[in-house]
């Protein structure tokens, strides 16, 4: 709520109509010289997670603010071709009700009314936070909430990359062609629990092995999958393609049973994050893996389970949008440094963002910013100096050329 | 105390004289023949732990009282050439103290008076834990429970294996030639924290995968330690075949830092327990193991440290007291089955046992009882039927033939 009072006076200050809606995000709406055309949706969330440092989110919304801000005193506002709305979301990490993007997931209409009865740990409703808050809700009023998609254009976020690959590619923006898909395998492997002293190698059926052996052709796989996925399956050679520049496996919590120094394991469990921006070839990918785990499991007499926990599609971003952000960006750098060598790198979201919610509703685009040290969560300042800059031009040169 | 109670009882029955000494160990002595003669010691432990069956440590102590019953009715324990003893340790197991051998331990002499104030998870002392059962000890009389090495012979136990072995090479009995000496290690490896999301496979410095192939690496050497170890160390080709046959490397333990499914792990943490009856055999496994790691390590840029938390030497059984066992069990086999196929086989002890302490003392000899499911610790009753009769016939042909 403190966020909403500081950002809405910004957005104010650019010349910016602004309101909270019923779920608490905040709108800033500059109508330009056609109110009734159809919309530019830009923005980010206000919300953040411990240790993701200050640009999480805010950059995005800062960025377009400070875009409009410089068109408002220019006075190019009101020849905008057609409105143009920042929206700073309430709530995208979902730490509170373990529900991501709360605030663009209603603004894009893909909760149903129960989403105000989801709880926190001491059992308080969404519902409840935001009354609290005075922010009066009704099942009614959050369902109206959904924006009209004709009333749409497009959706375009600007955000920090969270990751390392504009850092090491030595570029301060990137185009975003789509953020993965997902999917999360627990995989349990079980075998014969034993006495680490009695127990002699070449009896053995023990799972920690075996689930060393399964991580390992899971890395080895996702690091190479034209070479384990080129015969057999009916993968397209762009899946191939796609497959090699964006897939990513992730084993990032393990355990055993009875987990004592000298017992040999009864059984192993893990976790397995898989995504991609190519929904056939992470297809591809589990099954393949899946089999090589159960012909692993098989040769090794253990037995496995793998269970699908979690699944969601990918976002392919949209190639006009896409096109324009670089052109955008290009402009900006060229702005600020002269002429640049290279093009600027395009790049996939392997996180999740507002804009894969606000895909539902309408294109999306997205811009990603370098970060520093290249990760996720560092209690350090992640952008360097001048990227912020650039981010804030590339946005400003977007919405002077949106057509 | 209630077991000391019912086994005392036995004892008497079998005509031994019979006290509890200042650690709570129970004894029974035939001073047979020539009282003041070197005494055979021979016994096992009357604690046990959860699921391990009726037969743990109890085995040895009443196959040794039967045995002396036998020959009690049959007048010939006055004729024995030596004095035995059975012994009925306290504790073996360390599970309320955290210290194992507290029986056997006090009679070897292995510890120093301090040990009376090790305190349980309440802070209740082993001292006023003895004092609650109206055992009396004090430092001074902890001491003098150590026995004379002079006034000893020898120690023999009869064990349940705990172990697949006998099982599967289809033998009631077998004899241990030597007790494992065991190296426990923590390994930690420590990479580059990120969102599984957003750092590509060619960009991660992954603990989980880089910990998958050092574990691999373990199990490969533990299997094949001849083929790993021939070239660059000065292995005899005896401490080759020693470890070709008694090798064993478990990871019973592992986790990852922060643990989160969406995490490429900092930090993965895991044990591992090493046994060997070779003890430079161990020693230059865990230095090709060390190496190996650190190579890893080294190429996949995560960085590890190794951590020895425990080792303990290797007690080998004196060669006199094996073979005596050896006849004995052969000779039991023969009276319940006639002929025997096969000879008697031999075999190592990964677990520790009593005999392990006691070898501090006086030369120890232990003879092991085929399992059912081959397992340490499982809610079934472990033994053959048949087997417990052969254990104890084999402990009665063994005193018979003592000299």
């Amino acid at each position: 709520m403190r966020a909403i009072d500081v950002i809405r006076k910004w957005m104010e200050d650019a010349g910016l109509r602004t309101w909270v809606d019923h779920m608490g995000n905040l709108h800033g709406r500059a109508d330009g010289a056609n109110a009734n055309a159809e919309a530019l949706l830009i923005g980010s969330h206000m919300d953040t997670v411990v240790d993701a440092g200050i640009f999480d989110g805010s950059l995005g919304i800062v960025s377009a603010i400070s875009a409009l801000k410089v068109m408002f005193i220019n006075g190019k506002l009101q020849k905008l071709r057609r409105p143009v709305e920042v929206i700073a979301f309430s709530d995208e990490e979902g730490v509170r009700f373990q529900t991501t993007f709360l605030g663009s997931g209603a603004v894009a209409g893909i909760f149903p009314a129960t989403t105000l009865g989801v709880s926190d740990k001491r059992d308080v409703t969404v519902e409840s936070v935001l009354k609290e808050n005075s922010i009066e809700v009704t099942e009614e009023s959050f369902l109206q909430l959904k924006y009209d998609p004709k009333s749409v254009w497009g959706y375009v976020e600007v955000h920090i990359e969270q990751g390392p690959v504009l850092e090491q590619v030595g570029f301060p923006l990137g185009v975003v062609k789509g953020i993965a898909g997902q999917t999360r395998l627990k995989v349990t492997v079980r075998g014969s629990q034993g006495h680490a002293g009695t127990v002699p190698m070449s009896m053995r059926q023990d799972p920690m092995v075996a689930a060393a052996e399964l991580i390992l052709v899971m890395e080895s796989l996702c690091k190479n999958p034209e070479k384990y996925l080129s015969y057999d399956y009916q993968c397209s050679d762009s899946t191939l393609k796609s497959l090699s520049s964006s897939l990513v496996c992730t084993v990032g919590e393990i355990s055993t049973w009875p987990s004592a120094s000298n017992v040999i394991p009864g059984q192993v469990t893990y976790t397995v994050d898989i995504r991609a921006i190519d929904d056939l070839g992470r297809e591809a990918v589990i099954y393949d893996l899946s089999k090589r785990i159960y012909q692993i499991c098989d040769k090794r007499s253990v037995s496995c389970i793998i269970e699908h926990k979690h699944d969601a599609g990918a976002v392919i971003c949209a190639s006009k949008l896409s096109s324009q952000l670089k052109s955008a960006a290009s402009s900006a750098l060229k702005r600020m440094e002269g002429d640049i060598e290279f093009e600027v790198p395009t790049l996939m979201s392997g996180a999740g963002h507002d804009a894969m919610a606000m895909s539902h509703l309408t294109k999306v685009g997205m811009l990603f910013v370098r970060c520093r040290g290249g990760i996720s969560h560092s209690p350090q300042e992640h952008v360097v100096d001048n990227d912020v800059w650039a981010a804030g031009l590339a946005t400003l040169s977007f919405l002077e050329n949106m057509q």
